[in-house]
């Protein structure tokens, strides 16, 4: 039996916050998803004008996220026409996502889980949700991953 | 082309903190929803100690009320062994909710969206689902419903 | 090879309107839905006021009374519990449908199709489907089903 | 709480009619599908002779155009081979389609739904779609997209 850090629901609501501030910031309205390291959903918002079709796209990309323990965007090389895993995002029914947008949180060296962000594009996605993780570990007093 | 009111993110977040605020005082931590008028998620927060088979059950309450106009409580009696409608919690892939927990937002005859609670029994989640919505209607100056 | 009758779409759209007609009569908004001999989808229409978790179930009585050759609430006894065909409603991913609503259109001995209603009872839904399919049998001067 | 335009059945006709006298221009028979805001089916109708294949095409066109306030085709250089969200067309199950022929219908600075066709090449599904929104813009009072 070993012992893990787990998110609770005010570490999620942290991070959307902070998300939620920075895709303000950059005029892009998002959908912000946060799952804990089961991959399953802790909370989510959608923005006003974010769009319908990225609900499903933030909780997939912040499923990938936590999962593979990477960036989305790192699979991109990987997972795109010609990568060594080519065909890999039609897996769990589409959910995984293969391009940017969705980001481990790794704590300690454990993923505690990942978030996903949905409506701009996959880098102003990747910042928004990046921005959610730095608050995060402000928070908790660590520097930036 | 007709014109109708349509909820925003604010009004999703009014009603989860009600929502959290009663599921705390009846001591059930909760995973609770909030879709649109589309039946489209807008918000979602799991409590700590909510349980995770409830993530999707909440959501889909919250989905079949906005998407019945009715509490999924007035399904039981319709959708259960012997009644006139049984077999139709097996639509949408068995996401149509046929006990009670999930209430439609119905503002100025329109149906805005839903709520959904999930973690209790089925009474405790539905009095969690009408905390959310007696603070929205509070919140615009409205008589509960 | 053999000859069968098959509708076209302004046969579709006659029942469409016969539907809606009897539906507004009523005061009931219905979806309605028609599919071909294939059980597969001609024509659509959700009429404002309707529910939107019927669009699926509108479809999904038409498609099983057309792959069926009867109507959808003569299930109900045979696929309800203790009916010796229990369960047959989690079947086609839960679209096989056992309550009323949806009935087969035949012409001449073939089933060339089905409509589906749904929004109101199972009473009310084959009612609006049935003023469909007379109407059909008049355009084509023959006797009501 | 917002107040926005929302589309009723006889919008939906209008689109359809026009869409279709489209298709009967240029000799295509095509499969019609319009959605509301929150991307549920509002109408569908199959012209005689359209595929039965783009049923659905049509309909997650309609789905992916509303959802996304672009049109499908806009999709088809991001989310094609190379493209920064290459992948993304596996989502939603499959429903999220990259190529044109869906395009969203948008009024007063709303997305109100969107329109989706399928039969032709992209570009005739797209000609047909825009004549079917030209119309709706034309009964609005409003100048053409």
């Amino acid at each position: 039996m070993i012992t893990v850090p787990k998110m609770s629901l005010a570490d999620a609501k942290l991070i959307l916050d902070a998300s939620e501030a920075r895709a303000v910031q950059i005029g892009v309205p998002m959908d912000v998803a946060v799952v804990d390291d089961g991959g399953n959903l802790l909370a989510f918002h959608r923005m006003d004008g974010a769009k319908l079709t990225s609900i499903e796209i933030a909780i997939n990309k912040a499923f990938t996220a936590a999962g593979t323990r990477k960036g989305t965007h790192e699979y991109a090389p990987v997972g795109g026409p010609g990568g060594p895993a080519f065909g890999i995002h039609a897996s769990h029914q589409g959910r995984f996502t293969i391009f940017g947008g969705g980001l481990p949180i790794q704590v300690e060296g454990h993923t505690v889980g990942g978030v996903g962000c949905s409506s701009g594009s996959p880098e102003q996605d990747r910042e928004v949700a990046q921005a959610g993780i730095d608050a995060l570990f402000r928070s908790l007093g660590h520097p930036s991953a």
